[in-house]
C-alpha cells in the first residue's frame, strides 16, 4: 500500500514547483502576469494534473515526464473558473477564501489572464524531450476537444442557460458530464496516448476518467448542501441561490450520494486488471466520494 | 503578373468553404453554437489566413494543404474581437456593420463562444495529412505564442491600460506590435515552419510579417480618423473618444502615413530575393497601404 497523503503532497509540489518555475520571468503589462499568477497560486488542488500523473504512472511512466502536460491541464482549469466567476457568468466574489480574480484586477484584466491561460496551456502542452511529436498531437487534440464547444465551454453555457429552469435529467446530465466531467477525464486519457499504452488500457482509463468526472461535480453538489464554508473556501448555498441545476436539486441528498457511491465503485471496477502502479488512481477515486461520507 | 483581385477571392472563399464545412454540424447548446458562427461569418476579410496561405504558396506549397491551419488562426482573430467588444473591454456595439456578438447573444454566451474559438483553434491546427506531427508541434507553439501573454493579449492588455495615458512612443509600439503585430506575424511564420523551408527563408517571412504587422496596425488607426464609416463597417473617431495611444494621436496623420509606407517597402525588400510565387504576398504588402493612399 502506498502513503497517499505523501504521495499526493509529493505530486502535488512537483506540479507547484514546475508552474512556479514556469513562471517566474514576469512580463509585460505585469497587472496581467499578477492577474495570471494570482489565480494560479491561488492555493487549487491541482486534482486535474495529480489525475493525469497517476494515470500515466498506472502505465508505468515516470511522473517527472508529464509534468508540463499535467500542469498545463491546470492552466485550462484556472482559466476556466476565472471566466466561470465573471459578473456576467456566476458572478461570485469568493473562490478558495480569497476575492476572485476580477475583484482584486477588474472585468477586463480577469477575462485577459483567462485568454491567456488558456492559450499558454498549449505552448505548455507541446513541449517535451520525452513524448514523439505524433503523441503530443493526439494527446493535445484529445485536451483542446474536452476543453472546447463540445466540452468543458459548451456545459457551460448550458449551466448558464439552465438556471432558474425547471432541472430534468438529461440537461443536468449534459451540464456534469461536460462542464466537469470532460475536463477531468480528458486529464485520465491523456496518459495512455502520451505512454503509446495498448488500446483496452485506454479504454479502461476512460470509463474511470468519465466516472469519477461525474461523481466529482456530484460531491460538488452536495458539498453546496452540506459542506463547510470555511474548509471549502466559498459560500455554501450558492446552488440553490443561483437556482442552479443540480443532483440534489433533483434528486435529493441521499440520492445523489449514492449516485457518486455507486459512480466511484464503477471507476474502480474499470480499473480492477491495472496493478498495483494503479495504486494512486484508486485512491484518488476513494478521496472523491470520502469528501461527503 | 496574378490577378490579385482574382487570387485573393478564390483563397478567401477556400476558407469560408473550408469553416462552412468544419461548423456545419449544430452543437449543444444551440445559442452557444449560433453566437460562434455568427461572429465567424460576419464577413471578416480573412486576412490572416490569407497570408498564411500565400506564405505557404511562396515556400511553394499547394495552398489547399494548409487550410485547416490557416482556418484555425481566423478562429484565434474571431475569439479575440469578440473578447474585445465585451463592455468589460472597449465595450463596442458594432463590428462589421453588424451588431457586436454580445448585443446579440449576451455577454456570458460572448464570452464563452470566445473561449470555444479559441479552444477550437487548436483542434483545428493539429490535425493534418499533409504536415509532420514535428512541424505541426513547432508551428502550433508560434502560434498559440504569439496569440497569449506575451503576444496579442499582452498587447490587449496594455491597450486598455493606457486609455487616457499620455501617448508615449515604447508603450504605442509595444501595444501595435503585440496586440495587432504578433498574431499576423505569426500568420506568415507558421508557413515556413510547416513546409520545412531553409532558415533564410523563415527569417525573411518573419521581417516581412513584423512590418505588414505593424503597418496594418497604423493603418487601422489612421482609418479610424480619416475613414468612411460605411465602407468600414464600423463608427470612425472611436479611438479619439476613448483615448487610445494611436499613431496620429503621437505623430499625426501624415507622419503616421509615412511611417506605414516606410514599412511596406521594409517589408516588400525582406522577400526581395523570393521567386514570382511571392507575388500574393507582395500584393497584400501593398494592399494594405493602398487602403490610407
Amino acid at each position: 500500500m502506498i502513503d497517499f497523503k505523501e504521495y499526493i503532497n509529493k505530486r502535488r509540489e512537483a506540479v507547484d514547483q514546475y508552474l512556479r518555475e514556469y513562471f517566474s520571468k514576469k512580463f509585460q503589462p505585469e497587472i496581467l502576469y499578477n492577474s495570471i499568477t494570482y489565480s494560479l497560486f491561488a492555493g487549487g488542488k491541482r486534482l486535474r494534473p495529480l489525475l493525469a500523473i497517476a494515470s500515466y504512472e498506472a502505465c508505468g511512466g515516470e511522473y517527472s515526464h508529464i509534468l508540463p502536460q499535467a500542469s498545463a491541464i491546470e492552466l485550462i482549469h484556472t482559466y476556466s473558473l476565472i471566466h466561470d466567476d465573471l459578473p456576467a457568468m456566476d458572478d461570485d466574489d469568493l473562490r478558495r477564501g480569497k476575492p476572485t480574480n476580477h475583484k482584486v484586477f477588474g472585468e477586463a484584466i480577469a477575462i485577459l489572464a483567462g485568454d491567456a491561460l488558456l492559450t499558454e496551456a498549449f505552448v505548455m502542452f507541446l513541449k517535451s524531450e520525452y513524448f514523439s511529436a505524433d503523441a503530443l498531437v493526439k494527446a493535445c487534440r484529445v485536451l483542446a476537444d474536452a476543453a472546447g464547444a463540445r466540452g468543458m465551454v459548451g456545459g457551460q453555457a448550458e449551466d448558464i442557460l439552465s438556471e432558474g429552469k425547471e432541472p430534468d435529467p438529461d440537461t443536468l446530465f449534459f451540464i456534469h458530464t461536460h462542464k466537469t466531467g470532460a475536463l477531468i477525464s480528458a486529464s485520465v486519457r491523456i496518459s495512455p496516448i502520451l505512454s503509446n499504452a495498448p488500446q483496452s488500457i485506454y479504454d479502461s482509463l476512460t470509463i474511470y476518467g468519465e466516472k469519477i468526472g461525474l461523481a466529482f461535480q456530484i460531491v460538488d453538489d452536495i458539498l453546496d448542501v452540506t459542506g463547510d464554508e470555511e474548509k471549502l473556501g466559498k459560500k455554501t448555498g450558492a446552488d440553490k441561490k443561483k437556482k442552479k441545476m443540480t443532483y440534489p436539486a433533483l434528486y435529493g441528498i441521499e440520492r445523489s450520494r449514492a449516485a457518486a457511491n455507486e459512480l466511484i465503485k464503477e471507476a474502480l471496477a474499470a480499473i480492477n486488471m491495472l496493478d498495483e502502479r494503479a495504486e494512486p488512481l484508486r485512491a484518488i477515486a476513494e478521496y472523491i466520494i470520502k469528501r461527503v461520507e
